[in-house]
């Protein structure tokens, strides 16, 4: 058994992902749980300097399967280095997006299919999330919540491909009923915080 | 059939690949073969970029399973980008290390074993190389060649790495003994360049 718990988020961009991880950390605060805040890409000083090269919209010319392993690079090093010994100490880790980005993105997004799971057991090994919240927003009305931001080499990507991420996810909330907690995110601030506080407070024996 | 030929050079620091490759190269082009060199990590714009995350001596905090993908996603650039498009237009491609590399620093050196040989399956798909030349030297006497320079990441790891490295790529040798041709490094420059000249006039049917 683990001592800590291992929350994530994952979502299009634009779902209201910080916004919501900010609730419930305050939440769980509130209730006198340790818990640290990440995020991927990056999470390390590594993880940060392999995030640059991902993000960079310079580098057009990624294959799909070199951005694959960069993440998966990432996510090894931020397990080993801040996951792992958290979640050993006790703390609640709340990730802002993990592995089912990855499957969403580069496994359906991109086309590369099952490589993806494969390749990242490798970078995760035992410590998948308990419970992971997808923010579901269609990437059409996404894409408008980000449209005053400078955008990425990822969000710079067509809007068939969003289109496929989205299916993606839905797919692995299929896929992983007991994980995945899919939650309407047209709803207001407040609705969707209930939501998930009743889930995670549902995890932690609350 | 491919068009073209793809020769990797492998073995420890010190053992001799760059000189050795360009006397190949040297003897390649006189017979008049459109021929590309190329090295790894690196050997793209955005695999230079991961190259310098591996490769710099302040990573030290770098896991072992972060720099195995690290390589891989080095490699799907390279084999995408230049590789396999030279390969496809009938060049000979001579490589600076490949896949036998990740095998032996990340797989036996770093004691990764068999997931380095899947992660990597990803990366290089079909452009496996048709011969690979095995410089064989022992560590303390690579070391000893390369006292005078500057030391990457993966050259200051300890004596009992290297030694892992260098058993590594025996077993590799024995392993796939039709696609490795397994060359003595304590020959001189010229008797080593004849065993490989020959190995490779062969392949080429010269």
């Amino acid at each position: 058994m683990r001592k800590g718990y291992f929350i994530t988020f994952e979502g299009g961009d634009g779902a209201g992902k910080s916004t919501q991880i900010n609730r419930l950390m305050e939440h769980l605060e509130n209730c006198g749980f340790d818990v640290i805040l990440t995020r991927e890409p990056g999470g390390t000083d590594i993880g940060e300097k392999i995030r640059n090269i991902i993000l960079d919209p310079e580098n057009k010319e990624m294959d799909a399967v070199t951005e694959a392993m960069l993440y998966a690079a990432s996510r090894a090093q931020h397990v080993a280095q801040v996951i792992k010994p958290a979640i050993e100490e006790g703390k609640i880790v709340i990730c802002d997006r993990f592995i089912d980005s990855s499957i969403a993105y580069q496994g359906f997004g991109r086309g590369l299919g099952d490589s993806v799971s494969i390749i990242n057991s490798y970078a995760v090994g035992e410590y998948m999330p308990d419970k992971t919240v997808l923010l579901k927003l269609k990437p059409q009305l996404g894409n408008k919540r980000i449209s005053t931001r400078e955008k990425d080499r990822i969000e710079l990507e067509s809007e068939s491909f969003h289109q496929a991420v989205f299916e993606g996810y839905e797919t692995l909330e299929k896929m992983y009923p007991e994980r995945i907690i899919g939650v309407d995110a047209t709803g207001t601030i407040d609705e969707i915080h209930d939501v998930i506080r009743n889930h995670i407070d549902d995890l932690l024996g609350l």
